[in-house]
């Protein structure tokens, strides 16, 4: 579909100190992505992106991602509206992992259960044998049905 | 090692809004943690964790992972010093990915290479055939030989 093309995986030090983007896919050819935004850093979510989807998003500036559930390429707000418009994608030193740092269009919501970002419970570290989760009081930006029906 | 425990998997509701803390773990026992500055939301590396690691996390409020290559676990920071101090831990909407709020101790680096943080690249997006990268201009913290020894 493009013309983008990564690099071969080179020496340890050409993937850690140098300027050509040679990614490592995983035995599935996944890459993780970690969706933060762009203005606050706050984490939004977590998704997965072969080489093509990878290449979309820097093509066209949307983020694209692989569903693994589904098994098919996923162009995140197609169906809610929420588009991540891409600003800035880090890589780390070893190149297994991306940080996509965007703007969300629509509702401004990530999530499918309606909040802001996926990370809306946090692990209650007193726990002393059933671990739990405890809200992190941040409110709903919408109500999933509305967005998406009933289901 | 702990007394800690985590729930079985329910339903598609109960693991999206129930507060039973009931991790997704992968084909190979792990699952993905995102690190993160407290105080900026930095995205500082990514990990990843088993049954384990996330236990001994909780239990000792500091940071433990799987290594993936060296096949064994990996408190961060028992050679560097650059110990995680957790803060906060959060999960997502289907509880397969975590966001793991720290401080961090020593000189405050998180990357082997010398930086604050693993991202120290951007993906140049106006690459139009090989994709190329960008140093981010953030400063090393430490230059790692003086750490970890001339390799």
């Amino acid at each position: 579909m493009t013309d983008l093309s990564f690099a071969k995986r080179g020496s340890k030090t050409a993937i850690e100190t140098g300027r050509e983007f040679s990614p490592k896919f995983d035995g599935d050819g996944l890459i993780v992505a970690v969706v933060t935004d762009y203005e606050t850093n706050e984490v939004l979510m977590v998704g997965y992106m072969n080489a093509e989807a990878l290449k979309r998003t820097i093509e066209t500036g949307e983020a694209w991602y692989w569903s693994r559930s589904r098994k098919s390429f996923w162009k995140k707000g197609e169906t809610s509206g929420q588009v991540q418009k891409v600003r800035e994608i880090l890589t780390d030193c070893d190149q297994d992992a991306l940080v996509v740092k965007v703007r969300v269009e629509g509702n401004g919501a990530t999530c499918h259960v309606g909040y802001r970002s996926c990370f809306y419970r946090a692990v209650d570290l007193s726990s002393e044998t059933s671990v739990a989760l405890n809200a992190t009081n941040v409110p709903k930006v919408y109500e999933p049905e509305d967005v998406y029906g009933k289901s």
